[in-house]
């Protein structure tokens, strides 16, 4: 199989004209990855949890490029155009959030929060508006229109589904290709790696701000959200 | 008179309930203030554009805070209850536009380009999206579409003016607020602390840019302006 695309946590390959082939790797970065290891099984976790996610979507009428879990470590997909655009909801202020806009973490927003960045490593992903996609050529107005409509519909089902697992949503990255039937619908991953989950009765963080700040051991936090989200 | 605010280049004093009198000093200041000096007849050369500015602009029907200029360093001005916000303009690419988002210095942008800052010097100023400036309560939405209508007109009236005296404006600042009628007006300053201009034929900058990346001599470039603006 071709290799399309080797990105920090995963490799792509190209099965067919409208397939590809996603592998989890364990590689856990942060920081545009001056902060980098190695954490054994990590790949594994996120494919499963991934796969449980994006089946959910599926479920509730996203477009996602989902097809189904192969093994392990690998998920079967459509192929995408992707846009160069990560696409972050928050509930709650955290992260990068806090520290552009001088909010304090934990701070419940009003209404859901959408941000635009552009995918670029170089320019070390830097926010954007509206405005900017549109100068970068990055977005059509018709496919922003639909991405940010997928992705607030993309957080209330999340938001629910953790909440019954008792995982509060504190923001979440997407990203958004063109599937092969020219639709706009969610790619990459979804997993404790993109999104930020706490504890909702502790507060404790469960998601790759462990590994960010050493709070603690990355897979436990990673394996109590699989189990909770699996029912156990 | 009651100083009510001392910025990096005026001090503004209450003249009464309505009216403030806006005393421009000599103080240039880039990077946050960590690049500073005191430059000799800046105060007055700003005060003169300034006032020609904010006069062509109310001709045009454009509510300002300006009354009159009063001396060589003093303007007349409505009180404003100031937005913090920092609107910028751009229709060359330059300066943190190009930093930000990997464009080369030059570049026409097709239509104007609208940026909103945070007026924050702690956070050093961060862009922001209209849907931030909601969630600081920094704006209401319909103040914001009034922002931008009449930062737009500004923009056309501004570039027209400058180009019949030679002069490119590659991009400016304004700040916002609500005059006593309670509408929506143009306040601070317009002049080469807050405007990119560009000398059309050679390109050579005039404006701030010159102390920033120290470029050649700043009251030169100032001066210039003002003869060219002046009709010289």
């Amino acid at each position: 199989m071709k290799l399309l695309y080797e990105g920090k946590a995963k490799i792509v390959y190209e099965l067919d004209e409208n397939r590809c082939i996603i592998y989890f790797k364990d590689t856990a970065t942060a920081f545009d990855a001056t902060k980098k290891a190695e954490i054994q099984g990590k790949g594994t976790v996120n494919n499963a949890l991934s796969s449980i996610l994006f089946a959910l979507l599926e479920d509730s009428g996203i477009k996602t490029h989902f097809i189904k879990k192969l093994s392990d470590r690998e998920m079967l997909v459509w192929k995408a155009r992707r846009f160069d655009v990560e696409v972050v909801v928050r509930n709650v202020a955290a992260g990068s959030l806090c520290r552009r806009l001088g909010l304090d973490e934990g701070k419940r927003l009003k209404r859901p929060l959408l941000e635009l960045f552009y995918k670029n490593d170089k320019l070390h992903d830097p926010l954007i508006c509206r405005e900017h996609l549109f100068l970068l050529g990055l977005m059509k107005d018709s496919e922003l229109k639909e991405v940010r409509r997928i992705a607030l519909r993309v957080n209330s089902i999340l938001k629910n589904f953790f909440e019954d697992h008792g995982l509060l949503l504190v923001d979440f990255k997407l990203e958004f290709g063109l599937l092969p039937d020219r639709s706009v619908g969610v790619i990459d991953e979804i997993s404790p790696d993109t999104c930020r989950l706490w504890d909702m009765k502790t507060g404790e963080k469960l998601d790759k701000d462990r590994f960010r700040f050493d709070l603690g051991d990355l897979m436990e936090g990673y394996r109590r959200i699989l189990q909770r989200v699996q029912g156990g």
